[in-house]
């Protein structure tokens, strides 16, 4: 067992934001509302899954929505504990902890939120290893536990609950009131025993994130050279370096989707990147042809700082490395590709492992 | 108490379907699912509130969405069971009995069916004397019953739970997954205590509609002018006679909205009449003149027989007769007329009632 305490919180919200490849919402309103509750609440136990009894009763939390929205728009905490507690109640059994469904700014730090306000523990582990638009983008879809009792809140105090024959379904229900929730709503879902989860879910993701953080601030206190640390703190790949000249952006569905144009700068001058996203980071072409897809992570970072700069957050005229990173195994399974490969999101080409391409 | 078998049934529906001015489902596929349910399961025990006690719990059962989806797609009978018994479950205590939550073709007869499955008694009261398109618009509104807990289910087995914090959100979340469902979904709302239905229900819903069914029928196999009939049953104004000309139908956000201009004949001839309507019929222009508007009924007619034309079974050509007649006094009361009066709908015009006009 360790303890998130401020310090420790901040680190997390920096590497998950790396890990989050662009989306997972927004990091700072994550971290603030994460802090506020440490300091009202105190600090959190984080345990890895071999501390935790294999019945204990796990039930993630999370942000739903368009991070564009999220940035106008703050959670007021209530919804959040509606929704795990919602779920709690609907089970009719306690719950040991709550845990992240996947690595982002945001969506890494809102259990945080949850563990030091109900007082509970979280667990040292998520379901996807970086962060995914969908619902059913999780290991836990892989494995057979279901996204349901699902429960959604906004800030209003309305709660959606629901049970569905598939995780999909999960998802289309809980897009639409979403959106009618104002684009964005708090849930609690993949309910899961601990034995579930350590087969099901991606271990050490907070530990990681947290470490990344580390790496990012001690080379920026020290002017090392920050993208180079990142790449070598996530064993990744750093693909290009470039100038964003045209970002077009649509909010379609509930979703931030579009497309970043990157002009090479140094090595990569005469070159041209497309990034393609929906909430995250989803593809890579340059001069025309696809070099990483989903489910491997794109992170796009500020030459300068190493800072990873979300979807919501790219701007004409910055300057930008982009390194890419291997996901987690369970995602090039015939089914975890299945779930979120390319052709998933509408891209006609077969999935290559990043190590492929640039290893 | 009395007994609803099949003969009942059959006048209850054909009843019911005139005071859903136009809505309320198709009344064939609910009657053909309330008989089958009725001779597998045996007859429906129907009770007037005085009948049982006052802290016996109800929950009234329904269909939700665009009735020109539900010509083509029939519910199994198994979704309306699952929205019934999730409300049960999330209330955890036992329901006594079903009710209509609005007179109309199938909705009148969706809880004959879960009532004759489920072996438990129905209620002869509804929450609004007609039919209307909203799930707010229901006299529990106007004496603060929440139509929360309310569950939705559809024919693959998804169901959705919602607590909200006043009933226009039920609305609004509902209507978005009714579209996802296939624009149909089976629903159980607006649990309540006899004591609060005896405030806020209309009584006698279903008695009434089964003397306006018997009476067509009777009309019609002795010959007599059945519309001239119908009027009398129902206490209404015969205001209009004429042929369909034209239609214009859009299906928008879950609703099957529409026109239908009627070019009048014998008295009527040189006049034309526009009626609008969203689900139900809504208003009734004379020669541009608004003559009868929510949330008095309007029933149309086949002019002919007498049987009541559905919003979605009208077609060009149809003769028919049409016919006002005044709502429930507490539809009248400025909580009423706010919920469902004509500015609600979008017409600028205060509401009058029809014996003013026509009485």
């Amino acid at each position: 067992m360790r303890i998130i305490d401020e310090k420790v919180l901040e680190d997390m919200a920096l590497g998950a934001a790396v890990l989050g490849t662009g989306g997972g919402g927004d990091p700072y309103i994550g971290m603030l509302m994460a802090r506020q509750a440490i300091r009202d609440y105190g600090s959190v136990e984080l345990y890895t899954l071999d501390e935790l009894n294999d019945d204990d009763l796990i039930v993630p939390t999370a942000m739903m929505g368009a991070p564009t929205v999220m940035v106008e728009k703050m959670p007021n905490g209530d919804d959040i504990i509606n929704a795990f507690q919602s779920v709690g109640k609907y089970i009719g059994k306690p719950i040991r902890a709550t845990m992240s469904i996947e690595a982002g700014g945001l969506n890494s730090v809102v259990p945080i939120y949850v563990a030091a306000r109900l007082r509970l523990p979280m667990v040292d582990c998520d379901g996807m290893g970086r962060a995914f638009p969908e619902i059913q983008m999780c290991t836990h879809t892989i494995y057979g536990i279901s996204a349901t009792p699902f429960a959604m809140s906004d800030e209003r105090g309305n709660t959606v609950l629901m049970e569905t024959i598939n995780n999909k379904w999960t998802e289309t229900f809980a897009r639409s009131v979403t959106v009618d929730m104002g684009a964005m709503a708090m849930i609690a879902l993949y309910a899961a025993t601990v034995k579930q989860l350590k087969e099901a879910a991606i271990p050490g993701t907070m530990s990681k994130a947290e470490r990344i953080g580390q790496t990012i601030r001690s080379a920026r206190s020290q002017e090392e050279n920050p993208v180079d640390t990142v790449r070598d703190a996530v064993g990744g790949f750093l693909i290009f370096k470039g100038k964003i000249s045209d970002i077009e952006r649509r909010t379609e569905a509930g979703f931030a989707k579009g497309d970043a144009h990157i002009d090479g700068i140094d090595e990569y001058v005469d070159q041209e990147l497309l990034l393609s996203f929906q909430n995250e980071h989803l593809a890579v072409r340059i001069d025309g042809e696809f070099k990483v897809t989903v489910p491997d992570l794109i992170a796009v970072l500020d030459v300068d700082t190493g800072e990873p700069v979300t979807t919501e957050g790219m701007r004409y005229g910055f300057r930008v490395a982009v390194i890419a990173i291997p996901c987690d195994s369970k995602w090039r399974s015939p089914k975890g590709l299945e779930l979120v490969g390319p052709r998933y999101f509408g891209y006609d080409v077969d999935y290559i492992p990043v190590e492929d391409v640039y290893g």
